[in-house]
């Protein structure tokens, strides 16, 4: 049996500060650079030649004003404030590259469904298939009132709101054109036969779409679906939709066996979505400089960012979050009582250091030299039983070219980064389009009475 | 005095069947490679050695589906369906140009201004200036039904949403960030300065915005913007808002004097905004070869085509819009009592064929060997008095490589050409910043009392 294939994520986003507090001040980080095209053109080109599979782009469509009442501390941290359009870069990306795909976050809850819809076909097409849609419902309140809403919507409704707008965009994807609508008859002057393009008429509570779709079929019509999750409806909606699910690491006990509980429910392959956590790998050639970085990266670490970014998720997820290592890690130093200052909550940063020992050994986080790295890679694969990770950045680009220089040689020896060329969803599922087990597909064919 | 430089953007959209009707079908035109990103950079790259200033996008958000009662020959004829994005091949250009810009058209109808405003400035900061945004309301019935409206909505009315929307952006982009908020203090852990970063807090009839913007100041902050218009309430528009007026050639002495006095009215110079027009070229190395490619295009011209593509905006803009020479040369050999579908109006192909014989006389059409559609060009500017022009393309690539090779070195040597470096505004102004004359620019600092 061949040994089962890492799936590689680079862990990104539009912006100075994504998850490593106050990390961009490290000498020769080019964090600052996320507003040149160079900047993304040069991080895909290393990404690829060290075999990753995709560059994973978070977003916020708001700034993180809850610590401290306001957005001063995010402003002063560059916490993913200043951001971008992950969009955007993508098709910068897939210029410079071939095999290479790329995982864009998009919220359901504020955009109207068929500009995304067509906005995912154009960069399905232009990436070749190598897109996937991180699939979110938001949480920050200051989106909402960028939005037009006076506040957050309640969480069961965001999901309902979730639902509706899936529907809109399968709809969309697989059901609005024939799969051989688009002729190209020049002697016929027929490029698109409109007997094989339909209308999908959706009326529903949230949206009225008549449609039809402005894009032709792309190379995976729908694009490959990825839901971060850590809530139980989040499990739900994961199982009924998701291909690839992000999930904390010490979740991954909870989380799986509700989203393939779900997923059967569904009628899928209850092994059918693959299961990413975020990771975070430091290396070097020698043990000596895997600490002297180790410490390096310790000195630079902001406890505030950490505070400010730890301060809306809790709050929203309902839930304890658990931490990462590198997370808890940056709370040492503040005294005990200090309040944390999330919302409802008489939290201190004492509570949040008690799992600081918990957190040093968290099983997704690894320091140590090439062959150690990639062992305890083989482990969360074989034991942990993950199928990829995300990969926090410390340092652009070090953390990638550490990665492809010294770890994924020994990956690929071991077999565990297998060549991949195509769409996403065939580098990762072997096929380019939806399984007919997908709850998607109940659309394909399904306007085939409907004009245009 | 030198000569009046040209303006020569290269008129183009994210689709197979722009303005060309049937010429998809000319041997050798690449137009179905729209969904191919090396389409765009090849594009892009012959463009910028043409010494071309952009790129100039079309869109649409819906299908034309008033002729014959549905998008049915529309399909047919690929015209302008299916579409892609506009906006997501630009990064991909960008990324293999220095010089060239990007002329990319939106609606305020249908989307959050939120959502664009940091898409706009994404790629402001990734073209490094290089974007301007072709202001549009929309005008396609099947549009608003895409995005949950039972119709269009009515013109005033939307022209009403449109002012509110830019009041909006200016709001994001001049107000929110002062010019200095970005410190990127190592030292001190100061990413931006939160006493320099504002909400915007805007309260409208049709839009709550919070703010603050999420990007940060980009190199024009407000994209250089452009308003295609031939209705009076759109030459208002334009006259307070736009620095590069597209026209209609017919329409430029009834629409220009209308925009310089609405730009007087609003405070700003008259003589500030530049005007383009749609013009076409069709050159050879020899007389023999320029009119082999008029005969192989008009035998490839659909006048279906044509009649899909006028029947709504002729209606929409509710006044006969003159029509190009290329346009009223494709409905030659259609019986004239043929009746051209418009809703509302007995017209008939006859009515449209009056006007052939006035359109083959069309100032800004030429077919001709180089230095005589150099000479006309140089007409255009020096007694039409436009500043410039949306090259049609009839052929891709060959529309863009004859004009590169053919024309453009004469117009270097002539002088029309000047070598153009830096954000687009500066290209066409002298500046990277709208002057203080400018309307939006009365929300610089209008926000310091605000925090966020």
């Amino acid at each position: 049996m061949s040994p089962k294939p890492l799936i590689l994520n680079l862990f990104e986003m539009n912006c100075v500060g994504h998850i490593t507090h106050g990390l961009w001040r490290l000498p020769g980080n080019n964090r600052h650079r996320y507003t040149d095209v160079s900047y993304w053109t040069e991080l895909a080109r290393l990404a690829e030649d060290g075999g990753f599979t995709a560059i994973f782009l978070a977003d916020v469509v708001g700034a993180y004003d809850t610590y401290g009442g306001s957005a001063e501390a995010a402003l002063r941290e560059g916490l993913q404030i200043p951001n971008n359009d992950p969009m955007l870069v993508v098709p910068a990306m897939a210029a410079v590259t071939e095999r290479l795909s790329f995982g864009i976050t998009f919220s359901t809850s504020y955009e109207p469904p068929f500009a995304f819809a067509r906005r995912m076909s154009t960069l399905d097409h232009l990436t070749g298939g190598r897109v996937g849609w991180n699939i979110v419902t938001s949480y920050l309140p200051n989106a909402a009132r960028n939005f037009g809403l006076a506040e957050e919507i309640e969480h069961d409704r965001r999901y309902e709101i979730a639902d509706e707008y899936l529907e809109v965009l399968y709809k969309l994807w697989e059901g609005s054109w024939d799969e051989d609508a688009v002729v190209r008859d020049v002697e016929g002057n027929l490029y698109s036969d409109p007997t094989k393009v339909h209308r999908i008429d959706h009326a529903g509570a949230n949206f009225s779409v008549a449609g039809p779709h402005l894009s032709e079929p792309s190379p995976q019509r729908t694009p490959t679906l990825i839901l971060a999750t850590a809530s139980p409806a989040g499990a739900v909606r994961a199982g009924q939709n998701a291909e690839l699910v992000f999930t904390h690491g010490p979740l991954l006990e909870k989380t799986a066996p509700a989203v393939r509980a779900a997923a059967e429910e569904a009628g899928r392959d209850p092994q059918e979505p693959k299961f990413i956590v975020q990771a975070a790998v430091i290396t070097g050639r020698t043990q000596q400089e895997v600490d002297e970085k180790l410490a390096q990266y310790h000195a630079h670490r902001s406890t505030e960012g950490l505070l400010v970014h730890q301060s809306v998720p809790i709050r929203a997820l309902e839930h304890p979050r658990e931490r990462t290592i590198a997370e808890a890690l940056e709370v040492e130093g503040l005294p005990a009582d200090t309040p944390v200052g999330r919302r409802g909550t008489q939290e201190t940063v004492g509570d949040l250091l008690a799992a600081v020992d918990e957190a040093w050994h968290d099983r997704f986080f690894v320091a140590g030299t090439p062959e150690a790295v990639a062992d305890a890679i083989e482990h969360w694969l074989d034991v942990d039983g993950i199928d990829g990770i995300n990969l926090r950045q410390y340092h652009s680009f070090d953390t990638v070219r550490d990665f492809a220089e010294l770890i994924s040689p020994i990956l690929r020896r071991r077999g565990r980064l297998p060549e991949r060329s195509g769409t996403m969803r065939r580098q990762l599922t072997g096929h380019d389009r939806l399984p007919t087990e997908h709850p998607a597909t109940r659309f394909r064919g399904a306007f085939a009475g409907v004009g245009v």
